[in-house]
């Protein structure tokens, strides 16, 4: 069962452009590691300082070597300062 | 521009079987609908109760119409008494 992964993040209003930069800058890296099966950047319509990641990912380890890549390291770090609260990243599992 | 929706239902501990029962009885039928290019059901790993809908729509009239149908209003309905609050329906734009 492969693990799916919605990940928000509030960045704030000065700070959008800055941080969209920053969070599209992770998706070709992201999408070149082992077990990456989804990694897709959603901005939401009516409240554009809100992103969410939508993720699947092949098993536990794949994700838990993401979180310890350079790039995501790197992300997570330059991010701090943009963002209204830490990122909101929650596990799923596919039903259907 | 497809419309990517993330659409969120907590229901009540003591409900869960009936109303993930009742969100999976929506799939078949919105999957065949005009327009419908993705509808998954998710369940948050860590808190079961919680479940999110994962679609993508060709277009808003798509997704209108799917707000309209027999099988959504009557879910909808069904719902009420069995979720904590009521659905957090967000609707997204694909970034990359």
């Amino acid at each position: 069962m492969t693990i799916r992964v919605l990940a928000k993040v509030i960045t704030f209003p000065d700070k959008l452009e800055e941080t969209k930069a920053l969070l599209m800058s992770l998706i070709e890296a992201t999408r070149q590691e082992n077990g990456c099966l989804r990694y897709e950047l959603w901005q939401n319509q009516e409240k554009p300082t809100e992103f969410s990641f939508v993720e699947e990912w092949a098993d536990q380890a794949a994700l838990d070597a993401h979180f310890q890549t350079p790039h995501f390291l790197d992300a997570l770090q330059k991010t701090e300062k943009l963002l209204m609260s830490s990122p909101e990243i929650v596990l799923y599992q596919l039903i259907k």
